[in-house]
């Protein structure tokens, strides 16, 4: 089987091309599979849920990735190895952490430090071209996880700030983690935080999302209902439901929730029973 | 030769990239050709315009499309043998009708139903992950057609209502069936059709469309020619043209006739002599 | 190793899969690099940067680039050879020859006019379909170059006009000769050309960028410094740098300098001390 090598990035189009032959030059056999070049940029929390979404699906293999709005500056370049045998390979930003516990736990951490598995020359502002995908290409390749550079101690890897909902005063308090591409809103939680909050989850039972005004969007509150899919709502109608993760998620049914009520990522929400 | 699967969706990025995941699971060896992930969402119309205009240059394969706006509802998940020898995969909403009798014609259907071919843990969301992708690349790698389930009637699937021109009024009836990516709007019908109306296309012969209000847009008239390709007009004027695919079409040269104009799909047409 | 071809439109989603498709007919082989098909539409000019920056970190192989508003015209098809030992095929209006030079520069060009090496029935407006994408195929799987057509002098090639900086007056006057998607603009010239015009450049070298009313932006002056990478400045902060491929750019840290200042392609500047 070939080896395999993930790739997600903040790039748009044509850059990753450019990486995706670096990593041919250095893997000639590799199987690359593309996850997403379209994260928003400079966005990291975003990067990171989409490795989580995805990662856990792909085969053991190279996991690159590269949301970087730091390059040039002193964070490390790591490679992570987890449990199953994964290496990840990115910026020491936090991107790469929850996809890594996710995949069974990081077992070790590196940071990339060895110049001969790099390109000659390189720039300050397309690491990904110049260290990340060489060092991925070689690693497919079958060069050693301990020559890419010195260990570094899994604690002292960057985290991302954690987001957990909290149930407060009969409602539970949380905030929007993703939004999809179809206006879809992922909160942090999942079905069993809520009921803690408000009681049980029948299907067709009426809720409040209450979003508070947040970065020049009004305040809102949303009456919807609780439901297994979109199809158990009229069109055009919205829905609290478990999404294909298991987190809370509100979505119209065939339209964009997050464009009619000006959601986006790190907004607060308070759910309450109506 | 590879075994090839193609993937049609309107899922946008990182989604895809999990679904290639599974099908890699179940057939690491699969050549798998993406058409498009930009479908706009939910619209299946759109969707089997795609594969019409894709799938006949493909290689006989196994072809995965998901434009599902009724997942998670009782809508079947089905496969259809082609007389060519393809297998395509998809939910029963008329998506893959066409694309089917465009390969030679559709000779047996059958519904997903062996759940030994899909992912254990079926979300209410995602069966693009769950169900889809994993009967796709069982059946790449070789799993025979019969196994996905019982057998339906050909005649009991679900079409999208057909759209016919009109020969009225010597003019020529229509709606638009397609937008494409340079506002170039393609209109129901051949240029036989137009000329049963109006009468022989000569090259350079004025024609008037009238478009009336729609969905918002106001009713408006286009003063245009017939002509044979883009560069026979001035840089910025519109044609009336046949498309690649033979079908009647209306673009700017280096423009955006469908900004310009604010067409959309299944707004009507009247083409006349001008 | 597999054959490469590399794949470069200004297509957008479902026509390059078809193109694709028609390249697998003949060479199923083919190892396939999508470089990007986002270029801007008609945009030969932006066609000819990706390629440029793209191409020299590609493995010798086709290249396949079609950005042809002259589609249908009489504009010549053509296969340029590279000292490198690349091919080029695409539209003969200035889109290949920059990225030729890149590879060692154009050893032989040809006029595509063997119809063997076509598909049957070629249309007016999809010879990435019917003309290029199978004679690349073609060329992948060993049909020998000379076969493709007559050769076809290379001073004759259609060439873009050359856009280089001018010192005057103790300032570098420039243009924006591409908009990346983080919204970072480049302009012909390199450090050294600014250098000539206004001295060293120190890090943290107050600048000032004149650009004069443009296309509907009215004009308007940046205030920044010179700085080696993004975080050389605060978030927010724009700095002038060196580009990945050392040209002189604009940026925004963590912003979009492009949308912020309405700067588009072609747009004139004038950068001095501050």
């Amino acid at each position: 089987m070939r080896p395999v090598i993930t790739f997600t990035t903040d790039f748009g189009p044509a850059a990753p091309a450019v990486c995706r032959a670096v990593m041919f030059r250095f893997c000639p056999d590799a199987n690359i599979i593309d996850i997403s070049h379209q994260v928003p940029r400079y966005s990291i929390h975003d990067g990171a849920g989409t490795l989580v979404f995805a990662l856990p699906y792909m085969p053991v293999g190279i996991h690159l990735a590269v949301v970087d709005p730091g390059v040039g500056t002193d964070r490390l370049a790591i490679a992570l190895r987890t449990a199953r045998g994964d290496i990840l390979i990115g910026p020491d930003n936090g991107l790469l952490i929850e996809a890594g516990e996710a995949l069974g736990g990081i077992v070790e951490a590196r940071s990339l430090e060895n110049r001969e598995l790099m390109l000659d020359g390189i720039s300050n502002s397309f690491h990904g071209r110049d260290i990340f995908a060489p060092v991925a290409g070689h690693l497919a390749a079958g060069v050693p996880y301990e020559s890419v550079g010195p260990a570094v101690p899994v604690e002292k890897l960057v985290r991302l700030p954690q987001v957990k909902p909290t149930v407060r005063d009969g409602a539970l308090e949380s905030v929007i983690v993703q939004i999809l591409i179809y206006g879809n809103a992922t909160f942090a939680g999942v079905p069993a935080d809520l009921e803690a909050a408000i009681g049980p989850l029948t299907s067709g039972r009426p809720l409040a999302l209450e979003f508070p005004a947040h970065d020049g969007a009004p305040a809102v509150e949303e009456r919807t209902v609780w439901a297994r899919t979109f199809g158990d709502v009229p069109v055009g109608s919205s829905l609290l439901y478990a999404d294909s993760e298991g987190h809370l998620a509100l979505a119209d049914n065939q339209g964009d929730a997050a464009a009619r009520l000006r959601l986006a990522l790190d907004r607060p929400v308070r759910i309450r029973p109506a």
